[in-house]
């Protein structure tokens, strides 16, 4: 049995290590995915939030091309793989508990992150306040 | 039976209504939870990512501080309860399938967002290309 209080050196619990480590320790979902925020690495606008399984997330670091798992289709998918509008990883960062990715990217072909021809998926704000119904605007980022 | 084709207002689909339409019809998963990405909304910086029920987005978009579901306490969870780094929300969006809301926040108290004390809980860049193991290194946003 180690004493733990006298060692030179504390062993450092799990939680410290997956917040402050230096060893990647991707915690996928009971589905095998992790979620991915993808930004415009020059504007900063958020583009889209997707899913990542395991070798969307290796082929995505390794080929700086984003890429993720579809869970419509239940295939893996490099975006924009009919479109044109490949994401180039610019950077590639993961929060504190190591359950999400932030990837700050360029948009190659027409500069659109969004099947629907936009730039961001997100091109509408909502209604802020207590009135009801909460109503959608279009309002691209 | 409904003659669709020769239809003086065509019906929309539900797809059209949910991407192009001004109702707000979230989809929360399995759990009953929405994903939520947190900028900045002076700098663009990623904050933080979380999770909603329809209580917390309620809550959020009618009081104008975000709150969230926490899944390790599996409670309601106003943010900065205890710390005082309250969220501001600013300006709230929805993505086109309504599967994700984008908060554009301020961050009250000490203006930081994470609960490790770092401004934004993404304070580590992930190495990117072929080269294994895959190393974290501390860089805020």
């Amino acid at each position: 049995m180690t004493d733990r209080a006298s060692s030179p050196v504390p062993p450092r619990d799990a939680v410290a290590d997956i917040e402050q480590g230096q060893t990647f320790q991707p915690k996928f979902d009971k589905d095998g995915l992790i979620a991915a925020i993808v930004t415009d690495a020059e504007t900063g606008t958020v583009l889209m939030f997707a899913w990542m399984n395991a070798e969307a997330l290796r082929l995505s670091l390794e080929t700086g091309i984003a890429h993720f798992w579809s869970r419509s289709r239940a295939r893996l998918w490099r975006k924009g793989e009919e479109s044109g509008n490949t994401l180039a990883i610019q950077e590639a960062r993961v929060d504190c508990d190591q359950d999400a990715i932030w990837l700050r990217v360029s948009v190659a072909g027409k500069g659109v992150a969004c099947h629907t021809g936009a730039v961001s998926c997100f091109y509408r704000t909502l209604s802020l306040g207590a009135g009801r119904p909460i109503r959608l605007e279009r309002n691209d980022p």
